[in-house]
């Protein structure tokens, strides 16, 4: 089955806004069983959107075009794809009705201008809009003409996310069962790690998974900076057996690199490991300059873990704030292995927190030596079992580097996290 | 002319990730003077890569690619596209090169799968990727085999954004004035303000500048939470005196509102200012939990006029590292205007710097009350001059949330910079 999505706005071609409806909608199509096979982008006039049409109808079977039902002239999309078929439109009475109750609940009257929004092509199955006036269409092709031998469905949806996410959920997804039963079972999984390269993960993977592939499952890697996503995606009967035998051996050969699954970041899995252990953390950042901190706070709940934090970005706060010997920075300097591993003390003994992370580093993309190059950073973990600190060289430009440190500095504090819960059981 | 930009990865279609590359690379396109006119994604299959081309080769002058020149499985990009034009693959000795010395500096040996970002189409121009190790390619057509008549440039970048932008930038876009020039003068600039509304800018703009609007001034506003730019485009010849018109009324109208153009930020500002003054800052974050002290550390330099900042989540860290009156934040909270104002004086004089910045507030999406909703926010500012304070509810997820304060948090502390400067004069 072809799916196919059509983003319509000039705004788009301009760079203006970002298409957060090609990443909404086909997630919740992948949800459901479906893969859109292709998604375009056009701009808001009326032969831009006929030509993206009928190029789509000659492979798909079902087409979603948002944007282009509102009641401004550059609104297009319902009239010119009317044309197309040779459908005259009319004026739907229950469209009327509603956006005419629309204005009045807000105690204005409708203007003349959205009534346009109840003309609807002949044969269209209207969707309501609960958050606003234009309806939604859905046009059924019983023969399409641009692939012969072949049915089609055209779904038009408003351009606005709150008009056109519950219009899908509630309207769109139940149409697709009707209309495209899923022939059978589709699994989806992402596994989320870090700490190894996107080639040193796929290496790994391939030779134990290789007869699983044979038996088709699909993987797919997705590499970001500091972490790596293994997709899963299985199909047909027994695809959750196979799907589930593939998640254990990734999980086997990428043990703890493997941070998540899903959505999971590691700012979350940290936030949730602590509260359930009832423990905290403080942080002392030089080189991060509060990221760290920053993503921490992201995470709603961190407050029951997160005391304090400290932005150390001179000498002298670094002694003052937390502590560093004076003689420790003027024999090994602000970046070392002793510094960091100072910080992270006196940050933990000043916050009186289980845990306390320290970085020192040099950004970029001055400031660089022949010992110490750019890049160079060290981390160190201070808890009751003592204090560990680690080395890297991080060659990026500046925020990505601020980004990969904090990567290597939550992980390093959740392995230890795990580590002590384990000793413990 | 015509230019399509195919987005190929698997990802995409899923809805895994949101496609950013759209966004940033029309927008380029637009500075530029050129149009996207249209924009296709498709999964990482040779087949649905090669059928994109094809269907982009029949419309387009331009075709720009991204992704699929990594060195796992799924990068099919470079061989699916030369196979289509019956291109051999061979190795690129100074791509080759590059990509053993991006690992020896990480003193990792490259793996021998990478050596694969080093074939290269017979004839193609090799892009140098200054930060990560798959090249960029282009492709000249002299003559394009879908579309008789017409040649054709196919420009492949790399799929990570850090790796990407800086490519376009530096290497694409001198590229474009080769191949395409522009048949007349093009002048794109754009005004960022903050601290107005899209609609309230749009409003104090619309009669100044209808004069300017009808001898061919483009007007653009792009709203972003926190920020309105104003995007001005002229063409022709007297392009530059209509921009240099445009841009003064511009100005004039609003003011101290605008704080940048082009590509500045905040935080760049702010340290431009700071440096100039050489004068100091320190900051004291409880809801922006270091997203303050993470934006003013992106600025290289920043470490000239930052000190140090405190990141005091609990109450307990807000008296002892701030020295906030415990009376203070049982009286009044910790949320209120007077903790705001002691957490800003004790952060001045515990770091010795001319500016400090605090900030308390609820970021939600708990923890709000009826006299202090979810939203609520308060600024302080102290410097010689005494403490100021500010009051603000904004309405917003926890992390755009965080990003408004910041952005009113540097909007005081520039005004006051500002003002200060007036004085001394």
């Amino acid at each position: 089955m072809n799916i196919e999505l059509i983003n319509t706005g000039s705004e788009l071609m301009l760079g203006r806004v970002l298409n957060t409806h090609q990443q909404w909608i086909c997630a919740q199509f992948a949800d459901l069983g479906y893969v859109v096979t292709r998604q375009i982008a056009v701009p808001d006039t009326g032969p831009a959107i006929q030509e993206a049409l009928r190029d789509s109808l000659t492979r798909a079977d079902l087409v979603v075009t948002t944007g282009g039902l509102g009641p401004t002239s550059d609104d297009l999309t319902r009239e010119f794809i009317a044309q197309m078929f040779g459908k005259k439109l009319f004026v739907d009475q229950s469209a009327l009705a509603h956006i005419e109750q629309f204005f009045a609940q807000r105690k204005r009257i409708a203007p003349e201008k959205t009534k346009v929004q109840a003309l609807v092509p002949e044969g269209a199955i209207v969707l309501q809009n609960a958050f606003g006036t234009a309806p939604g269409l859905v046009m059924q092709l019983d023969s399409n003409p641009f692939r012969s031998g072949h049915k089609a469905l055209i779904v038009m949806l408003p351009g606005p996310p709150r008009e056109l996410r519950p219009m899908f959920r509630d309207q769109v997804a139940p149409l697709l069962g009707k209309y495209f039963p899923r022939e059978s079972e589709f699994v989806c999984r992402t596994l989320k790690s870090t700490g190894l390269g996107e080639s040193y993960v796929e290496e790994k993977l391939e030779v134990p998974l290789e007869a699983l592939t044979k038996a088709g499952l699909e993987l797919g890697y997705c590499a970001r900076v500091g972490e790596v996503d293994v997709r899963i995606v299985t199909r047909g009967p027994g695809a959750v057996d196979l799907a589930n035998k593939a998640e254990a051996e990734i999980r086997e050969r990428l043990g703890s690199y493997i941070f998540g699954t899903g959505d999971d970041s590691l700012e979350k899995i940290i936030v949730q490991l602590l509260t359930d252990r009832k423990e905290t953390v403080s942080f002392a950042e030089s080189c991060t300059g509060g990221h760290i901190a920053n993503r921490i706070t992201n995470v709603s709940g961190a407050s029951a873990i997160f005391m304090a934090g400290f932005v150390t970005y001179s000498n002298e706060a670094k002694q003052r704030l937390l502590g560093v010997n004076p003689t420790t920075l003027e024999t090994c300097g602000a970046v070392s292995e002793l510094t960091a591993r100072e910080m992270a003390q006196g940050c933990r003994e000043r916050n009186q927190t289980d845990y306390a992370i320290a970085v020192t580093g040099i950004a970029g993309p001055t400031g660089g030596s022949e010992d110490k190059p750019v890049g160079t950073v060290f981390i160190a973990l201070a808890s009751a079992k003592g204090t560990f600190a680690e080395h890297h060289v991080n060659r990026y430009e500046r925020e990505t580097f601020k980004f990969v440190v904090s990567q290597q500095a939550l992980d390093l504090l959740r392995r230890k996290i795990l580590a002590t819960k384990q000793i413990a059981t």
